[in-house]
């Protein structure tokens, strides 16, 4: 897991069946590595935490003959894994909060290397929206940047078909053999003569509603900044705008009139300060001055160099009780549960985390817990 | 010339004739007043003046007769003339740096009472554009807020339709007299209803060019902020927005899509910092509180109730003489021309004030002043 090495493949296989087991999401293969110092002894720990945690029944664990069929099919589609920390990761992905620990890339890998931009927008979007994300993916493609969007009708599509020639990078919701919406498919091949698409879920997925969200950390993780063409109240693109503002990125939003409901997100988004665009000059003035800066180099890896002794992160089984006992379906910090439990900080984290594998568990975001 | 009290008609009279004068604006007509301590001194000096400012004829005052003939017809026609300081002179034209000594003004005064935005934008309006000013000057008025605006074509005179029965005030680039544009007389009429006409022109000045960035001041002046609807690049609506800056009002701007033209100047101001409006109530958020604190008292007013010693400030022939060759067509800092000279800032302004009024100083703003 060190920063700038390739893994082994049998690494590789551990890294993809751990991210593929249930009830583990980036966050909670993160926490497990961090707990038990490797990838290898998390899958072995993971039968007894999820025991532990109080499973009715056992947690499906990605068996290593499924792994194996997914790597297969998936390389045979031109499909590449890469694990976070490996040097091919994209670079301000690893910055996030939770990024994937696995990405599934195919095309043109090295566009990555360049500075990302990302714009989305409105699928129902107006003659004038599309035009604007013409204009703007093609003047940044033409100044070097590359295009990240989510393959999506409207704006995402628009920005895409402007920057084929330069590069664009499609995030998919769903797995590289699930495109949506599925009259893409001509599109992304295009996409991947210069491009990329990129996937974190496994090759066959069928994306369902939230994966989309969960897609669009990705559009931003991997982005210095966010351009919001067109969006209407509660869209995606808010969402991603969002996201974007909580990873330290910069989020651009192009004005509209107020008299079209398609402008109320981004015109909403200039009220809350984002950077109005009307023109790919405003968005290259703010970005280069980052670029010049580099991303800063991720700190979770450097800290899963050193396996925690076990000894001094095993709840007792009266710990474990009193923490359960704290818990409900109201959502509390997790702070409180170490004043109120007088708990030790790592042996809340760990009791937490048997619960989250044991899928009793839901993060709410901002140190909120609750129990289902 | 007390903050508090109305003038006598005596003293009206020379006010008006005063500001009626030849090469006499609002910033000459306040350092004479100034200077010699109250209007009837200024204007007995006034020829004095103009002589040792080099003048090579003597210049033209307005002559007790034409200022009693311009308020009898204007009487005749409703306009009531208000000095500076007199109590119902408007509260917030009273701090700008250059307030007309005199307004004339037609309609329901009292409705000045009120708080005042101001609505502007093209002539030459979207239909959308036209749309918005309406709803947004309908809105303010049912909010209890007064609409300023230049009765021009497109947004001003759609703001203006729109708050016709809360209250509206139009601000004239010419005098009462002379309705610029003629085929919005109609609309003047109906305005003047339930609102008001101001001009700080001559009752039958016919509106030039270069009158109406002059008349803008007034708007933004009247006002606690200003919002522009649609703007093009180097448009009126844009003089408008930097002067009220310039004033300390708020500026507005209304987001609108970049690829119409129409919309550059309001985006540009987005880009500067102005605030996006979509609905009214994002201009009341930030006015209502300003209207808490109330305008502050002007400080003109109080600095002329007492006269300086004129002979302190008469400067010697020589010291003139030096003046005058340190000045040319290039704008020089009216610091430097302190420094350089050694004269006393006050001889300083006396020399400069005496070429102003005999026609011979340009002033650009900004401390910079150049000989014609």
């Amino acid at each position: 897991m060190s920063n700038r090495t390739k893994l082994s493949d049998e690494q590789r296989l551990d890294w993809l069946r751990l991210i593929r087991s249930d009830n583990i999401g980036p966050r909670t293969f993160h926490d497990l590595v961090e707990h038990f110092g490797s990838v290898g002894a998390a899958l072995t720990a993971l039968p007894d935490l999820a025991r532990r945690g109080g499973s009715a029944q056992p947690i499906r664990i990605c068996s290593r003959a499924q792994a194996e069929a997914e790597l297969k099919v998936a390389h045979a589609a031109g499909v590449e894994f890469l694990a976070l920390g490996e040097p091919d990761y994209p670079a301000r992905l690893k910055m996030i909060d939770d990024p994937p620990p696995v990405v599934a890339m195919r095309g043109k890998l090295e566009i990555l290397l360049r500075p990302l931009v990302a714009i989305v927008g409105s699928r129902n979007a107006s003659a004038a929206g599309m035009k604007f994300a013409e204009r703007v993916a093609r003047d940044l493609g033409d100044a070097g940047y590359v295009v990240v969007s989510g393959l999506a009708r409207g704006i995402d599509a628009a920005a895409h078909r402007a920057s084929l020639a330069t590069g664009t990078v499609a995030v998919l919701a769903g797995g590289h053999d699930r495109i949506y919406p599925a009259d893409h498919i001509g599109l992304l091949e295009k996409i991947l003569i210069a491009g990329v698409a990129i996937s974190e879920m496994p090759f066959t997925w069928e994306p369902r509603a939230h994966d989309f969200p969960r897609r669009n950390r990705i559009i931003s993780g991997l982005s210095v900044g966010v351009i919001v063409v067109e969006a209407a109240r509660r869209s995606g693109s808010l969402i991603t705008a969002r996201l974007a503002g909580e990873q330290g990125r910069e989020v651009f939003a192009v004005p509209g009139s107020p008299l079209d409901p398609r402008n109320e997100g981004t015109n909403g988004l200039l009220k809350q300060g984002a950077i109005p665009v009307t023109e790919a000059a405003d968005v290259i003035a703010v970005i280069e001055p980052i670029l010049g800066r580099g991303p800063e180099l991720p700190s979770v890896q450097e800290a899963a160099q050193e396996p925690l002794a076990p000894a001094a992160t095993e709840p007792g089984v009266d710990e474990r009780a009193r923490l359960i006992s704290l818990l409900g379906p109201t959502p509390v910090l997790i702070d409180d549960l170490v004043r109120l439990s007088r708990a030790s900080p790592t042996i809340v984290r760990t009791v937490l985390l048997e619960l989250e594998i044991a899928g009793r568990l839901t993060r709410h975001g901002a140190g909120l817990v609750s129990l289902l």
